[in-house]
């Protein structure tokens, strides 16, 4: 989406001790895929912090769950956001593209629009953008989206969702489980869209 | 001033490929002195982002500068208060302690107090907290201090100087060059203070 706006796009990832790292390499080639100008990974090791199902020694929930749950990772997006502003800071950029999802976003505090805003408001104080007149915007452009809007959208700019991963616990080889939060909201939306499933299920 | 506050202080330090790595050791240093409940290093890797003398290979300059300062860190605090705001969520607090100084702050435009107050707006949306109910504190207390302020409330507390870092290019024994920036503004502090500088330099 950012690339159809004519930006010139630079991707970044963390490698943050998640369990489902295999998501890294679905990163590389989706970037790839879609010809981004560079991709980035950061480490950055979240296990220090721990609390959460992703980082910790804590299983990956395969029912649903009601309230936060607990792969929510805390504080992720403020983290993510924050180190995608300092990269923006060195390349020149003023335009930061996330990709949370609020409609069935499975209760994580971090995915609302709220959020984002606050953060866009931070980020006009925390660098030099103020002090050199320019003005950092975050886009979050699915942050309204269904999982069905989100397939939808995704195949009309010509996504081969058969390299992407969204499942928690992943194999080696980026097949899914089928089972956790992930895998069942990613499916529903295939679903929803009326478009066939081409998730590598393990 | 934590502990004075009567907090129960558990302390954070980051490991983020910075040039002056013995401030790491200084921190511990500190944090045991001080009595800190726990002190834990996250390792984070900004040298993928670059730009600044202290993550990439520019030279610490010896002379003042004018401006936002090359060893300025993009969007450093920013990151620091995420990953201290992740840590807070996973051990129930809900006040963040942040030693930035505005008053003597060489140009850095996240040490300012509207940062300090945008990102505990942020906090407050990006977390837990305002689904239970509770606030995010944000304290920078001595954001408004002069140097010298800083070194007379260092002592009231029972500060020992002698082991702390503050020089952007200390030898591996924490030894400080006594020309960059940070050790300029840190002897004048002393000088102001009129305490004798128990800086070790080399």
């Amino acid at each position: 989406m950012a690339n159809a706006q004519g930006f010139c796009t630079h991707a970044l990832s963390f490698d943050y001790g998640q369990r489902h790292r295999a998501e890294l390499d679905a990163a590389a080639r989706v970037a790839m895929a879609l010809g981004a100008r560079s991709h980035r990974v950061i480490k950055l090791d979240l296990r220090a912090i721990g609390g959460s199902a992703l980082t910790a020694d804590i299983a990956v929930p395969e029912e649903p769950t009601s309230g936060i749950p607990i792969t929510y990772v805390p504080a992720r997006n403020t983290v993510f956001l924050s180190l995608g502003l300092g990269l923006a800071e060195v390349l020149g950029a003023s335009d930061l593209f996330i990709g949370v999802n609020a409609v069935d976003y499975s209760g994580y505090p971090d995915c609302r629009p709220d959020f984002i805003d606050a953060f866009e408001r931070l980020a006009q104080l925390a660098t030099r953008a103020q002090v050199e007149g320019r003005e950092f915007r975050v886009h979050a452009p699915i942050i309204q989206f269904s999982k069905a809007d989100i397939v939808r959208t995704g195949i009309a700019h010509g996504i081969d969702f058969s390299i992407t991963v969204s499942c928690y616990q992943p194999d080696d080889e980026g097949r899914a489980c089928g089972k956790c939060d992930a895998c069942r909201l990613r499916a529903q939306g295939f679903s929803e869209a009326s478009v066939a499933d081409p998730t590598r299920y393990f």
